[in-house]
């Protein structure tokens, strides 16, 4: 029996305000590991126990059943996961833990796939968690850095952020219900109206060129969503509280931090991220919720860890 | 009397897909040319006839006289118009003579505006003809290249496009509605599908993607627009024939032109650009509609003629 090999990869923000379904960005928060080995038969899992041991609830699971059937590799796989992306919170987490399984499985046997075919793989997992394959966290979390996807066809382009972006991160201490994410999706409006339309498309445009143009004032003043946030904002005690008391603070741009029930701020280096992040905790505890803070920037794409390590 | 400050501004492709009333590119196809001579009372101008004569309906006269009120300017002037760009068939016709307008105002009473206040003033001139101020036409006359804008505040980004960019447009020989703009945005929907806003919504992020990254062919591969194209097509006779065979000769896009009625397929400079206009020519001949054709590319914003030349 080998050592194995381990990938990780990172938390991602999705939807980010007016980039709903399209956006996504890698973040420095935390980081998922995957840890692949040979074995005599089946698929099973390691974990810490916070995710489904099944590997057809498993994200992990599925990525790794997928890459096994689609390039017909017999034998057995044990995946060992390190969670360290709080699941459930808005980070990307499921999308983590595809990307590192996707990545690792292909470095285990050789299969020198492209990004793009890594994005699709990780995509599949995302089903474990979401009820549907959205590729805006996984081709961050395969990529890096700021991901934009099409589907039908996928297609993903990725653009390098600003090197002084940051975000600051309130992640509150709240029970998260089960299948949140369809939870959330179910609060999505059917319609949009034109006007509202035209509103996210020009700021989603305009995060484009902030991000191209390494713009991260341009960034987070165009992260205005007029759709997808007063639709979610009300499954996040003292939301309204918390935005303008990071707005207050300094911040650039808040908004719902993937499917939430996270908030994030988007700012600069240069600006006072403590301060920030403490106006954020004041607005939850507004709402008698608690919360952790992290303060993060962009952060590179899964890859392999040099020496696979021990699995807790 | 002088002999006056001439300017000249570019036709413009707004619209673009799925960047309605976000996106303007200005193109080499048309130039309109304003000259403005200082006189001893009122406004007064001269034209070949095809524009309206009273300051009042027309959109140079309006932006000269809201420059003029703004500044506090006594005394009269003389507005000259040389239309080039043919009115009413979404080549933004009164954005040019608006655009150039403001500049030869600016330089003849040396205001030494900045060009978001040029912008602002040329869309005033843009009420005379699409009854409410839309500022992506302008600004691409004004600014030249690819603009974006965001409305309110009024907010215009201006990318430099891709130097191998070609546009064919087909322009076809019938009559105008009145009030074509306002007809035309009739037809827009009050509401939109959601997931018909996330398709233009990610499309719109892939073209300026495609600007900034001066890639031709994902600017055209994006221009899919699946909200306004639907709503308005009907008013272009052939249009789906047109779309298809200019696709078939090798356009990486097509879309309307603007409000219509003209087409627009984007390609590059290596592609068979009389190919693709020979084939919408034929497009535009199944619905028994004539057309004349442009093969034009991106070009630069308003500016001093740097001789006044005799108006016609």
């Amino acid at each position: 029996m080998t050592s194995g090999t381990t990938a990780r990869a990172p938390a991602s923000i999705a939807n980010l305000g007016p980039g709903f379904d399209v956006f996504g960005l890698a973040v420095n928060a935390f980081y998922d590991e995957v840890t692949l080995k040979k074995t005599k038969g089946g698929i099973t899992i390691i974990s810490d126990g916070s995710v489904p041991s099944s590997p057809r609830d498993n994200t992990a699971g599925i990525v790794v059943s997928n890459m096994k059937r689609r390039f017909k590799i017999g034998g057995g796989i044990e995946i060992a996961i390190r969670k360290r992306v709080p699941p459930g919170f808005g980070m990307g987490s499921s999308a983590a833990s595809a990307a590192a399984a996707a990545v690792a499985f292909d470095r285990l046997f050789r299969l020198g796939l492209d990004p793009a075919e890594l994005v699709e793989f990780a995509g599949t997992g995302e089903k474990a968690s979401a009820g549907a394959i959205h590729y805006d966290n996984v081709a961050a979390a395969v990529l890096g850095g700021f991901a934009m996807v099409r589907t039908d066809p996928l297609d993903v382009i990725m653009i390098e952020p600003p090197a002084d972006l940051r975000m600051c991160i309130a992640i509150p201490k709240i029970d998260i219900p089960k299948k949140k994410t369809r939870v959330s999706r179910g609060l999505l409006p059917k319609q949009v109206r034109f006007s509202d339309h035209i509103v996210n498309l020009s700021n989603a445009s305009a995060m484009v060129a902030g991000f191209e143009e390494k713009d991260s004032d341009l960034i987070g003043s165009a992260i205005q969503d007029v759709i997808v946030e007063p639709a979610r904002m009300r499954m996040i005690p003292g939301f309204s509280k918390i935005k303008d008391n990071a707005l207050k603070a300094g911040a650039a741009g808040v908004t719902i931090c993937g499917a939430g029930p996270s908030v994030v701020a988007f700012s600069k280096k240069s600006a006072d991220l403590e301060k920030i992040s403490t106006a954020m905790a004041k607005g939850f505890a507004s709402a008698k919720t608690k919360c952790m803070t992290v303060v993060c920037k962009p952060t590179k794409g899964a890859g392999i860890r040099n020496k696979a390590k021990a699995m807790p």
